[in-house]
């Protein structure tokens, strides 16, 4: 008998595009071993197709415009690797699935915004639509949330989503140098993308967080506005008073429900250094996840490159040539129901302060004093004059408090008169 | 549309069983969204029937001689919670099979001992063999590895795969308190059962290391004797002199490819106290997956207890209801070949040896020309007389040397005058 052969298409075919092709290809044997089926790549899509590359593609197999795939003779999967949540991309998911066609994506910010109606689409057509790729790459999460933590009840989910930025933190911290200087390093070493803006401001790890609770709690992908911190004002000074005080300083996602409602946070954390998260160092992603009744699951792994990349999509194709039509988000659509908002102004927690000022008498007692108007208590605080310029540093940490307590302390402090500039504030997260 | 029922037999009703029937029947809702399917509990059997329960079971369930379910009518599932590698557990096993039941156990030492003729049963009758609950229940690992990271080429796997000892090693290293101590309350606390010999002297995690290796390597359940140390002449000086020296010590489970060979091992291990395994304390389970292109992923969760246990067994349950016939090893039995061992003689690492003598003039030249003798180098060494008793423990790190070497190295020990007892040796690895 004829082993089935299984014909895909590639849309997208830069870094990940290429190397996913090279492991799909050494990978077939191995793959039919597994599925009783061969993927064969009949299209190939990308930017430029005169590029040089390493590997010699078939003239026959390059389709010029994407968007044309869909229309093909015998497509079965396609592949989205082109990116956004806009565009091509979208034109391209949406088409394929209308055309009762998989679709396999790595692309975050497209499952994030439209995920819902992607998976309504593939749900009514009978097709999959996987997306293991789309978070870290090299942590099985999806799966085992859908599959092999099908039976927990999950009240949180939280980690370090982003590779770029935990890579730039915990370089400080061991290294010792500057944000610019770490950044720049991580450009070198393909860490950070020329134009990492999105990696860290947070909205990276936002796009995942919204996936992953999505899945966790079997709710439609929240619409609602996240949390959303990045690093960039992270100081070294901040990660060496942090580990002083025996904190580390990690760009945490969190998603959570209180009280029946969903809170979702990306935001710089302190938390304990002898925390499990608080040892994932370099280009390392981890997921926390808290549920009944097995208790509390981590999963750890590269979270993105070539390798873990193209690892999760292998893994999707399998998924689909093993013949599951699975539902996208584990339940159908007919299930997932919307979730309330959880009001982030009455979140809870302790916190780290940094604030400059000027090295005056009298800037202690007026500092302290807009801590007591606005309820906030101190545990712990700590003067460091800068003996040269008249200027002093003092950290505080807090006692636990309301969230809007916290944004009304920043704007008291922000017109203080012995007050430089706008306050270094980090949450203290107990993980 | 009515929903399709699907008729389940739970063979062995104890601590895992009536938690894990209480588990599904409040999942029963969350198990139909997720599969399309209604499980249904029909049979019971226990070992006492007439056991006082705090659940109620229906008279009409229960079965006296679990050996009679694979004939009874209109079972779909077999739940095979007895355990042990022989008598009932495995006759119920190979009949249920036989009889195109699907099977799901969290039974180690059966799938260590006869995973091999089981998986060919089921994949001849096409009926689905789940075990994820037979290695560390609150860790996805074993559908991790055959779908998640499918496309890997894993060449090492390893970790803790036993909380018991795990608890043991690291309350003594906490409290600093002595083995028999902490045993003692690890009885207490439900952690180790009344004869945790299994626990302690290695087995139970080689039984498990054989499941993984099999199907982290597409080979088949080596017979291999599997070089299998226990934790009961760790002391707690010991720890503390490895805590010294920078080191943890933790019962590893380690199986890795080398030159073509399998080599396979259950041992102490001081490892860095920095590592990532080093961190793992208390009942929890850690597996680390060295692959290809994958990098690095680490999962870990509780190893066991009803409430991993029985979540692991519903995932397995929702893999059966999804219908999806998988190849209980990943792939077919026609593909795992057979894998040659490694001549475990030529492992090679460092060690660390607490040697008790005498406290004579003479001593430390006499054991440090035993060690020459044998062509082990040392690296370090620290000699603590115990002024009372004339007495001294010698503590010895030595640089990497083959296991053959050391055993001579014990024998010629053991065979020294000056020495009071077998010497303590443990194996440094470097994970």
């Amino acid at each position: 008998m004829k082993p089935e052969k299984i014909n895909i298409a590639i849309a997208g075919f830069g870094n990940i595009g290429s190397y996913f092709y090279k492991i799909l290809e050494k990978n077939k044997i191995n793959i039919f071993n597994k599925t009783g089926k061969v993927p064969f790549v009949k299209y190939i899509s990308a930017r430029n197709i005169n590029k040089k590359r390493l590997i010699k593609i078939p003239k026959s197999k390059w389709v010029k415009n994407p968007l044309n795939i869909p229309s093909m003779d015998n497509v079965d999967i396609v592949f989205e690797l082109i990116g956004g949540s806009e565009g091509v991309a979208k034109k391209l998911v949406f088409s394929a699935l209308k055309n009762k066609i998989h679709v396999i994506t790595a692309n975050k910010a497209l499952m994030a915004k439209y995920g819902d109606q992607l998976a309504y689409l593939a749900e009514k057509n009978k097709v999959n639509l996987e997306y293991e790729a789309s978070v870290a790459g090299g942590v099985p999460i999806i799966r085992s949330i859908k599959d092999g933590l099908i039976a927990n009840k999950i009240n949180k989910i939280y980690g370090i989503l982003n590779g770029t930025t935990n890579f730039i933190l915990s370089s400080m911290d061991i290294s010792k140098k500057k944000f610019s200087e770490v950044l720049d390093k991580a450009k070198k070493l393909g860490f950070a993308e020329n134009n990492p803006i999105s990696d860290l401001n947070g909205n990276d790890s936002a796009a995942k967080l919204r996936i992953l609770s999505s899945i966790a709690f079997n709710k439609t992908i929240s619409k609602n506005k996240i949390l959303t911190e990045g690093i960039q004002n992270i100081n070294l000074t901040d990660i060496l008073h942090a580990k002083k005080l025996g904190y580390k300083i990690k760009l945490l996602s969190i998603s959570e429900i209180k009280n029946k409602k969903l809170i979702e946070r990306v935001h710089p954390c302190l938390i304990s250094k002898h925390s499990h998260l608080a040892n994932i160092d370099g280009v390392l992603n981890a997921v926390v996840i808290d549920g009944l009744p097995i208790g509390r699951s981590i999963l750890q792994g590269e979270g993105a490159g070539p390798g873990p990349t193209s690892s999760a999509l292998i893994s999707d194709l399998c998924s689909v040539l093993k013949g599951n039509i699975q539902y996208p988000f584990g339940v159908s659509y007919l299930l997932r129901k919307k979730i309330a908002k959880f009001d982030v102004s009455k979140h809870l927690c302790s916190s780290y302060l940094r604030i400059e000022v000027k090295d005056l008498p009298g800037v202690l007692s007026s500092v302290t004093k807009t801590f007591a108007n606005n309820k906030i208590s101190i545990k712990n605080l700590i003067q460091n004059p800068y003996k040269k310029n008249k200027k002093a540093s003092i950290i505080i940490i807090t006692h636990e408090n309301l969230e809007q307590n916290y944004n009304n302390l920043l704007l008291s402090l922000s017109k203080n008169k012995f007050v430089l500039k706008k306050p270094t504030f980090i949450r203290i997260e107990k993980v």
